[in-house]
């Protein structure tokens, strides 16, 4: 398993239902490219214990990095806490540092309640942060993100600097072609540059160009021979290149 | 297997990297709902063939229909019908009709490789729809639809009446307290109705109302009697009823 894999998995029945769109998902899409992450999976599944179990356990042995969504408050339907600890054959107990900050946070408004919060797996950690006097609950490789998307946000923001890694590099060829004429040329630099991922997207109805090319790897050297390769490839058909 | 369950699987690296936002699964959410498809799973998955396959043969055995999207044009990173047909033990081959037209769409601009989008596996089905002259490629309860938005929209649309089933009846209280201070009355009604599904969804920096409570199935009257009992447990913390 690579050190720079990652997974995402949104834990609600009310993005399935279609009651609220996934906002988790985009915004950690985007920073875990940003972050040089190498992102394999995202999945989404409902408030049902044993899947959430199966689904954490499958996608912490596979990747290095698992971020959860959704499911931490205190109401029957919050049920991460116990599937994460079900994945990995631990208990759920009450943590005395986060009963400390849930009763500080709400003073007299807490209810018995609400230190269902504080209820996380035994071998949890928590991650903090200078930036928020809320910890990030971490299992292993398992970070366990509340659904609202201002607080994951928050949350993920201020722990986001320990998944740097090194930076993707990007080239962009736009081919006058489209994909069946081309397709043979893109066949022979995937095949001599199996380290750089290529990946080419029609567009239908613009004039000027037909097909983008995207060449991506974490070598930057790669990525510029395999375009230029391409682009001595595909000739007059290329329109721009952009990298 | 009930025969409402639905998995939409989402096949494309420019996901996953950031390249392209997804539209489908969001929209294919909509739609499912409001035929009153049971979606309980996305996932969403590199451009990578044994990937591809598990996925596919996983998902077909667990829920009545499975939708993919992406990788089904002319290139080398187009795996899907490949993917697909491993997943059941199958063959790809050229389908006549498919070639057919393929050449009268392309006419003098067919390429050689365009036939590609013509290869399907050997056991599938072609859906016809009225609204479209391309079939969608069915492989059992797996249908294969491509990436680009305005087509996989067309393509559905074209299909979706196969897929109705009774609807969904919601109903929604507004709770003035904190989800901590309602839990309990939540576990009595989810306990009470468990054909009924109970979601509990806070808001913060509110005044008016802080939790968001949804029960919903496909028997009105099990949602009505439930959301009857609810709104007497909370007495004046219930903001309003809709329904």
């Amino acid at each position: 398993m690579a050190d720079d894999t990652a997974a995402i998995l949104i834990i609600g029945d009310e993005i399935l239902s279609g009651k609220v769109a996934d906002e988790n998902a985009r915004f950690l899409i985007g920073e875990l490219r940003a972050l040089g992450v190498a992102l394999r999976r995202v999945l989404v599944i409902p408030d049902v214990l044993d899947e959430i179990a199966a689904a954490v356990r499958e996608l912490s042995e596979r990747y290095a990095h698992v971020f959860t969504s959704g499911g931490v408050g205190p109401t029957h339907d919050d049920l991460t806490m116990e599937g994460v600890a079900r994945a990995f054959g631990a208990r759920v107990q009450r943590h005395p540092e986060l009963e400390r900050l849930l009763r500080v946070h709400y003073g007299e408004r807490l209810a018995e309640r609400d230190l269902r919060m504080a209820d996380v797996p035994d071998c949890a950690e928590l991650v903090r942060a200078a930036q928020t006097q809320w910890p990030v609950i971490a299992v292993r490789n398992v970070y366990v993100l509340p659904g609202v998307p201002e607080i994951f946000r928050r949350k993920f923001t201020a722990i986001r600097d320990r998944f740097r890694r090194d930076p993707f590099h990007l080239a962009c060829v736009y081919s006058r072609d489209e994909e069946g004429r081309i397709a043979g040329h893109l066949d022979r630099v995937a095949a001599a540059y199996p380290d750089v991922a290529v990946g080419s997207y029609p567009r239908f109805g613009g004039d000027d160009w037909r097909v983008k090319i995207t060449l991506e790897s974490k070598e930057r050297a790669r990525v510029e021979r395999a375009t230029a390769e391409l682009v001595a490839l595909l000739g007059p058909a290329v329109h721009r290149v952009e990298n």
